[in-house]
């Protein structure tokens, strides 16, 4: 999916919300069978419900990978099920190079159809460009919000710069506001204004609202660019939200609710 | 496996050599189907070959993951083709933290029985710890040989650190040398110099002999220590030394060519 089609279902949506989808076993509701048939029904009914409230899915990979590879069946028939009409990230977090790199774009990109992948930018410009293929999105790590994020991207560098901001000044070089997009913690959204500056133009990723704590009104206010320039990320409040058999139902309540305070700024 | 057992294995074979496994299908030799079976087919003639000239075995994920739910499956097969005498590392490069982390650890620990996993140090301490379990591997990157290290991880920190040294460094605190090893290019020998300052006891795992133009002599040099501390890697220079139906002796041939140089320093 490219930008102008993004920012038109953002628009129409009044929506800059992305569903993250994160099935674990023992946490499906009531009714659904806690089975790798169960994770596909889940998700399925997750996003029957959330569909017109997002616009885009993040399928957490992980979640899928530990159930082996019936699990990536599992993630292949999810992917299917998402509609063309919104936007799927495969939050795999990849970090390599050269051929490897190029093997995990065909497989997500190609072989599962995501829109987008999620990439770790440790290695440096060779492991970040051969993600940036047209139509395809690398979305970066730039700062991210959990403790360890003081370790070495809060470090600071003689240029005066930290990390992060290397790595996001970089990133936006490598790539272009059309095909690349940056991770950025929403338990941070004074760092928001500072990665503006670095990237005006460029859709962030924001993670950790909701249960995760992130402050959504700060998020819009720092991050909100003509057009929207975010995607902002609920997972657990939005899947997890109630363990009964209206699962779905609560899903939908907590994502109109998100969709209701994000189309206030829009 | 623990490192009592791999540095068993080291001594009873006089071999640090590990096998890299990048199948790439328009690759495979003649003789071989051109399918995922014959991926199958291919990486398990090439363990019978190796076996007896190496201590361990790396499958790429990438190169399985590009084959979608089936290269998975095959995958499984592969890594169940490797006996228990040989220490298994899935070169996943996965990074993330917290509960994803250990869905990771789940699936590749527990799903698949590999030894190891390599993973990438950006988002710091809670994206390496939840791999450091009990007789399993953490496998860090540290320095890698490519261009683009010069990026970021070749960046120096106001502290007169490089950022690869601050990632070694923490990264020996957070785990021990029997559950953390870190990946340093072949490529860079004078840099293993002072990997042994900062990680005297950590196992290094070394990609980049044969084919990336790594020298061997430099790392055994720098980088042996007693029991071997060195588990270096050959991929394209020993799998696709023939493409002919003499591909598993050419391996054999190759393998045993870098287990005699490395029996020497043994």
């Amino acid at each position: 999916m490219d930008r102008k089609t993004l920012e038109a279902h953002i628009a129409s949506r009044k929506s800059l919300l992305c569903v993250g989808l994160d099935p674990v076993i023992d946490r499906l509701p009531e009714g659904i069978s806690r089975d790798v048939n169960g994770v596909v029904e889940f998700c399925k009914q997750i996003i029957d419900a959330t569909l017109e409230y997002c616009v885009a899915y993040k399928p957490n990979l992980a979640f899928f990978e530990s159930l082996g590879p019936k699990g990536f069946e599992a993630f292949a028939k999810t992917r299917a099920h998402i509609p063309d009409t919104h936007f799927v990230i495969a939050d795999a977090k990849r970090g390599d190079i050269g051929n490897t790199a190029k093997r995990y774009a065909e497989a997500f990109f190609n072989h599962f159809s995501c829109d987008a992948l999620t990439v770790a930018p440790y290695m440096g410009r060779d492991s970040v460009e051969p993600f940036l293929v047209e139509n395809n999105w690398a979305i970066v790590l730039g700062l991210t919000s959990n403790q360890g994020s003081e370790d070495f991207e809060q470090q600071k560098l003689v240029t005066g710069e930290f990390v992060w901001e290397r790595v996001i000044s970089q990133c936006v070089q490598w790539g272009t506001p059309e095909n690349l997009m940056l991770v950025v913690g929403a338990t941070k959204p004074e760092a928001i204004k500072r990665i503006r500056e670095l990237a005006p133009q460029t859709f962030l990723l924001v993670p950790g609202i909701g249960a995760q704590g992130g402050d959504l009104e700060g998020v819009l206010k720092h991050g909100c660019i003509k057009g929207g320039g975010l995607l902002i990320n609920s997972t657990r409040g939005i899947i997890y939200k109630s363990s009964g058999t209206d699962f779905a139902e609560a899903a939908a309540s907590e994502a109109k609710s998100l969709r209701d305070q994000m189309a206030a700024w829009l």
